[in-house]
């Protein structure tokens, strides 16, 4: 049997999620304690390579047991796993994996959330889990970054958001939604859509804290996408603040979570 | 001028508030940082001596700078400070100390917060900074617990609610509130009084989760507190779920925090 798991993460402590040699990866701890779990050699698909330092609260993961694995009742891997696990990683929910069942090439949707702390000092109870922008940020800081991400809503070439260095063949991407929105000391921008390019999320949240300090303005965002120049957009914001938050997959295609 | 300065801190890499030879304590990092900043020996004074784990959201602290020590106006200290405080400690705030302000006799009240995180498996957001409490709990747990805090408040002698091992005159405390409440996946206890024992506010904690799950009832506490007798209450819970939330000085101690 193959799983489907759900797992969170703190990403400060990790090189990504993708296996490297020498390296400490969210896959190789995985690989190794799913391994351990079942008592012979596993393997695991993720349905993101999230990048260093980024964080994830709820990530789609393929477990396929080895051969001569012992069955595992789903409803029990959870716990099985909180033995083998390090503390920056957990395995909250597993079913049976549907035949076919791809992590990554199968979602639907996927959600992004951006955490920047605006406090005048760093908050020590955040560390490497928010980005520290202490201002001075423009009043209306969040209309403005709401109005700016309204234009990126639908499908565009985000070839200006994309950082170099990843073979894609399109840089289309369709932006469901991009909503800034301020929680206690926090400022959260959250961004939905059907794919993400190498970068992106970090990319647009560079973009938009630009946008909120007033170097650039909400209705330079279209010329911004249309040039597919990213030099015209803003800076990539750091990893720490990232989240993968949510990955949804089409009706359907997975038993329904208790 | 001596400052007063309120500050947070993640204990969780700490050998607790006070300092101790060849230890990492928030005292010694304080004490380094502070002479740092003003280019020669200072010292520090706590509100309280927090143990090993144990988190502030907001301490309060006296700053005396040596002799021949620079006038950093108390509104930059903050930032001044930020450079040579590690990330697990901030000062987010400052002003001039009274005279004859004193941050640990002088309190009027601290308020405590407990944090128990219910969820089947532990969460990598919360490592070290929660007490992770898988159950099973009793349907109405924050009821019950609220039941039998509400027998806490008022002015008793709490010797069963300390630990052993400190030197104290009295072991009367007057609670003002005991209350409990679920916030998404966490139970929060919070706990307020004119002074708290060594150890009171985890031995309660451990004592309402006894009452939540059945092994205690909240009328039991009347006899608990009668008796005097430590064995009678629950077990001390663990330092990751405290957290010293506020400490307040009588009106006009201090001048108020803008």
């Amino acid at each position: 049997m193959n799983y489907v798991a759900r797992i969170r993460y703190v990403g400060s402590d990790f090189c990504g999620f993708q296996a490297q040699p020498g390296r400490r990866t969210v896959q190789g701890e995985l690989t190794r304690a799913v391994s351990e779990a079942f008592g012979v050699p596993c393997s695991i698909t993720g349905c993101s390579r999230t990048d260093s330092g980024v964080h994830a609260e709820d990530f789609c993961l393929l477990i396929t047991p080895g051969e001569g694995a012992p069955l595992i009742p789903p409803d029990r891997l959870p716990r099985a796993m909180a033995e083998h696990l390090p503390p920056d990683i957990s395995l909250f929910h597993a079913c049976e994996a549907p035949e076919g069942f791809h992590p990554r090439y199968g979602t639907r949707e996927k959600e992004y959330c951006y955490r920047i702390l605006c406090t005048p000092v760093a908050d020590p109870f955040y560390y490497k889990r928010v980005w520290h922008c202490p201002g001075p940020w423009l009043e209306g800081a969040v209309g403005r970054m709401n109005a700016a991400g309204a234009h990126l809503v639908g499908e565009h070439d985000f070839a200006a958001f994309m950082a170099e260095g990843s073979p894609v063949t399109s840089t289309v991407r369709h932006i469901y939604s991009c909503q800034a929105a301020r929680v206690g000391d926090l400022l959260e921008i959250r961004v939905r859509g059907n794919g993400f390019l190498y970068n992106m999320v970090r990319i647009i949240v560079g973009t938009l804290v630009a946008v909120a300090k007033g170097k650039l303005e909400p209705g330079d965002i279209p010329e911004i996408i249309a040039s597919c120049d990213r030099t015209r957009a803003g800076m990539t914001a750091p990893p720490d603040g990232l989240y993968l938050s949510s990955v949804v997959y089409p009706d359907g295609a997975l038993p329904q979570m208790e």
